[in-house]
C-alpha cells in the first residue's frame, strides 16, 4: 500500500464538491469584471524566484535539476510567471492588462492547519494601470468573492498599508537600515513577540529606541502622525495614493471591509506600493486569509518596458477555513437528479430513459455492476438521487415505469413513453 | 527576460477560453454520468510508477529527491493515483466509484506538435464493476464528451482490442514469449516498418514466422479466425467479453463509433481486458486522440481488495488538434458584455452602472487606468465589447447616459435611472 506525500491532499468527491462549488463562484465574480483566464505552467526555471523573491520563498522550493540540466522548480507562487508571460507579449496585448487563474503551488515547509506544502490560490492581476482605481478594483473584486460566498463584513476585514510608507520612515533613520530586512520584520510582528520584533528591527539596523518608537508609530497607524514623522514627499505621496485607493473602494463597493493598518507588510520583497491582507474579523483563523499588493517594478526587473502591476492571491485552504467557521461552507456531498433502477433485463428502456434524461442536462446513473434491486437502492441512496426511475420487466409489459421520491419514499408509475416526455426534469410530484 | 521551460506552455486568454469552453463541455458530459470531480496531488512517490508502469514511462519522470530524502514524482499520469485513493478509503466508498479530473501531467519526452511535456487530461474511471456495461459506459461517455463538442462519426473512430485476445493467442505459441514485451511491441506496431515490428516481436521470443504469422491473425481482426487459431477458454472468453461490451454499448448509443481492431494494444503494461484508442478518422492527426480500458488488477497490485477497474484519458492537445482540423475548435478570444466608458469625473456613477450590470452577472469592464475618450473606445474594442455605455459628464447632467451598439456603431441617449433599470441585458436594441 502506498502514501501519499506528507503535504499534499487527495479530495474525495463530497469534499471536492464544496470546493469547486467555492471556486467557480470567485472565478465567476472574476469573469464579471472581465479578469481573463489564462494557463500556466507548474515549473519554471528557478532563477524566477533566486533572482529576486527573498531568501524564505527561496528556502522552500521544490527545486531539482532536469533531465536536460535545467535548473527548475515546482512554483511557489505565480506573480514571476505572470511577469514574464506579460514580459513576452508586452506589445501586442492591450492594457490594462486584467487575468485570473486557479491552480496549486507548492513549497515545501511545515505542514499545519490550513497549510500544506500544495495549496490552491485564485491569482488575479492587473497590469498597465498605476492609477488607485487598479488597486481598489481588486479590492473590490476581493469583496465581491468573499461575499458571493456569503461570507459579510462580519467575517472579513481588509487591513491594507502602503510600502512607501513604512520604506519611507525607515530611511529618514540616520542608521544604514537594511529597509528589506526592516519590511519583512514588520510582516512577522504580529506571529513573534515585541522583543524578537525589536530584535529582528535592530538587526536591521536601527537601534534599540528607534525600534520601539517605528514601532509605536507603525501601530497606531495614524496616517497624519506618520505624515508629520517622516515630513518626506515619499511619505505624503504613499499616504496620499493610499487615501486615493480608498476612495475608489468607496465608489467600487468595497470601502467598508478596508481597515488601514500599517502592521500590513508583505514578506514578499516586490511589492512596491499598497499592500494588503484579508483577515478573519473574529481572529479565529489567526494567519492572514490572502494578501496582495502593487508591485510596479517587477515587469521591469524582467526585462520588460515599466508596468505598473497590482494583484492577489486568495489561498482556498485559509478560505475554506474562515467559510467553515463563519458556516457558509458548502454541504460536502455529492447530488444526483436520477438513478435509473433496473430489474430483470430491462437495460435497453433504462439506458433509453438515462439517455433522454442526460439530453435535458441532468446528472443521472444507471445500474452498470449487474446487481439487485436492493442494492441498486441503497447505491441510489448513497449518492443522493432525488428520484429513481423504476425499470421493471413487469412494468414494462404494461409500457410503465415506476417513479419514486426518495425523499418521501412515495412512488407512482407513469407510462414509459411519458417518461421524461414532454418534462423537462420530471419529479414525482410532477408525474403523480 | 527569462523563458518559460521547453515543453511547458503558456495559455493567454483568447486560447484559454477556447480551452475553458472545451474542458468545461466534457466535464458537464461527466457530470451527467454521474462521475464525480476529485483532485489529486501533483506529486507522488515514484515507486507508484517504478514498481509497475513498464520502463517507458519510468524513464520519462520528472522525479527528484525531495528536501526530506523522499524520491518524489511529477505525476506522468493519473492512474497509479486515483488506485492508491481507491484503496486508502476501499471500506467507505460506495460502489461503484465513478471518478473524474483534468489537470496537467508531465513527462520529459520528445516535444512535437500534439505532444508537450506538460499536458493534459481528463481522467474518467470506474472501480468496483467487471460488468460489460461499466467498460461500455466509458465509451458512452467518451462519445458523449466529443459529440458535445460537435465532433461526429466523420471526425473520430474507437478502435477496440482486448489484452486477453492478445496475450492469449501469444501464450499459445511454444516460444518463452515475453508477453508485456510482444503487447508493446503491438502498441508500436502502427508507428514503425513492418521489419522492425517483426523484429520486436522476435525480441519478445517469437520466431520470424510465428511473427508473420501473428501479425497476419491479429490484423485481420477477425473474432472467429482468432478463437479457432487460440482454441482456448481464456481467448473464448475475452472475444465474448468484448463482444458483449459492444452490445451494452449499442444500448449506451456508442456503437456506431467503435471498431473492432486488434492491434490497439495500449501501451502500459497494467491493462488486463478491453482497450481502445480514439483515432482521427480522417487520419490527420496520425497518433491515437486518446486511449483508455480495463485494469482489473492494479488496485490489488497496490494493496487494496481485488476491484475491477476501467478509465479513459483524453488529452486536450491532440483533442484540440482534432476539433481544430474538424472545424470545430471554439473561437480563441474573450468576449465581454458591456464597457462602461467614463468621460470626466464621473467614477462614482460609471461604477454604480458596472456594479449594477455585474450583479445582473454580466462581463463588465470600466476604465481603471485614468485614459481618453479615444483610448477607452479602443479597448472596449480590443475586448470585444457588445455595448458601451458612455457616463458623460454632459450627459450625467441632464441625467443620461449615452448605450453604444459596437457592431453597428450606433448609439441613443437613455435616462441614467434607467439604465440598467427593469432590464435583465439592457442592449442598444432594448433601449433604442
Amino acid at each position: 500500500m502506498y502514501d501519499r506525500i506528507k503535504g499534499f491532499r487527495d479530495f474525495y468527491p463530497g469534499e471536492m464538491a464544496a470546493r469547486r462549488e467555492t471556486i467557480d463562484t470567485i472565478e465567476e465574480a472574476a469573469r464579471r469584471y472581465g479578469f481573463r483566464e489564462i494557463g500556466t505552467p507548474a515549473l519554471e526555471r528557478a532563477e524566477l524566484w533566486t533572482d529576486k523573491s527573498g531568501d524564505e520563498i527561496v528556502d522552500e522550493l521544490y527545486a531539482f535539476e532536469d533531465q536536460g540540466g535545467r535548473h527548475v522548480t515546482l512554483t511557489p507562487e505565480l506573480t514571476p510567471t505572470v511577469a514574464r508571460m506579460v514580459v513576452a507579449k508586452q506589445q501586442e496585448l492591450s492594457k490594462p492588462i486584467k487575468w485570473f487563474s486557479t491552480r496549486p503551488f507548492w513549497r515545501y515547509e511545515q505542514v499545519q492547519q490550513g497549510r500544506q506544502r500544495e495549496f490552491y490560490q485564485t491569482n488575479v492581476d492587473i497590469f498597465g494601470s498605476s492609477e488607485p482605481e487598479a488597486d481598489a478594483e481588486i479590492l473590490a473584486w476581493a469583496a465581491d468573492a468573499l461575499t458571493s460566498l456569503e461570507l459579510t463584513g462580519e467575517h472579513f476585514e481588509f487591513r491594507i498599508s502602503h510600502r512607501d510608507i513604512l520604506g519611507g520612515v525607515l530611511e529618514t533613520y540616520d542608521a544604514d537600515v537594511a529597509i528589506d530586512d526592516a519590511i519583512r520584520a514588520v510582516d512577522k510582528s504580529g506571529k513573534i513577540t515585541t522583543a524578537e520584533y525589536h530584535d529582528l528591527l535592530v538587526e536591521a539596523g536601527l537601534t534599540y529606541d528607534q525600534a520601539a518608537e517605528f514601532d509605536d508609530l507603525i501601530a497606531s497607524g495614524d496616517l497624519e502622525d506618520v505624515k508629520a514623522f517622516a515630513d518626506t514627499e515619499r511619505v505624503d505621496d504613499a499616504v496620499s495614493n493610499l487615501q486615493n485607493v480608498l476612495e475608489a473602494a468607496e465608489d467600487f463597493g468595497a470601502r467598508e471591509y478596508c481597515t488601514v493598518s500599517l502592521e500590513t507588510a508583505r514578506g514578499l520583497d516586490y511589492y512596491t506600493g499598497v499592500v494588503f491582507e484579508c483577515f478573519d474579523s473574529a481572529g479565529e483563523v489567526s494567519r492572514s486569509i490572502f494578501g496582495g499588493g502593487r508591485y510596479d517594478d517587477l515587469i521591469e526587473s524582467f526585462g520588460g518596458q515599466p508596468t505598473p502591476a497590482v494583484g492577489v492571491a486568495p489561498g482556498h485552504a485559509t478560505l475554506s477555513l474562515l467559510c467553515q467557521r463563519a458556516g457558509v461552507w458548502p454541504a460536502e456531498e455529492v447530488t444526483t437528479d436520477y438513478y435509473v433502477l433496473q430489474v430483470g433485463d430491462t437495460r435497453p428502456e433504462a439506458a433509453r430513459i438515462a439517455r433522454d434524461l442526460r439530453e435535458r442536462g441532468h446528472v443521472v446513473e444507471t445500474d452498470i455492476a449487474g446487481r439487485s434491486f436492493g442494492s441498486q437502492l441503497n447505491y441510489a441512496d448513497s449518492i443522493n438521487a432525488e428520484t429513481v426511475v423504476i425499470a421493471g420487466e413487469q412494468d414494462l409489459e404494461n409500457d410503465e415505469v415506476t417513479i419514486k421520491d426518495m425523499d418521501s419514499g412515495e412512488q407512482t408509475q407513469v407510462p414509459v413513453d411519458e417518461f421524461p416526455g414532454e418534462h423537462d426534469r420530471p419529479t414525482f410530484e410532477d408525474v403523480s
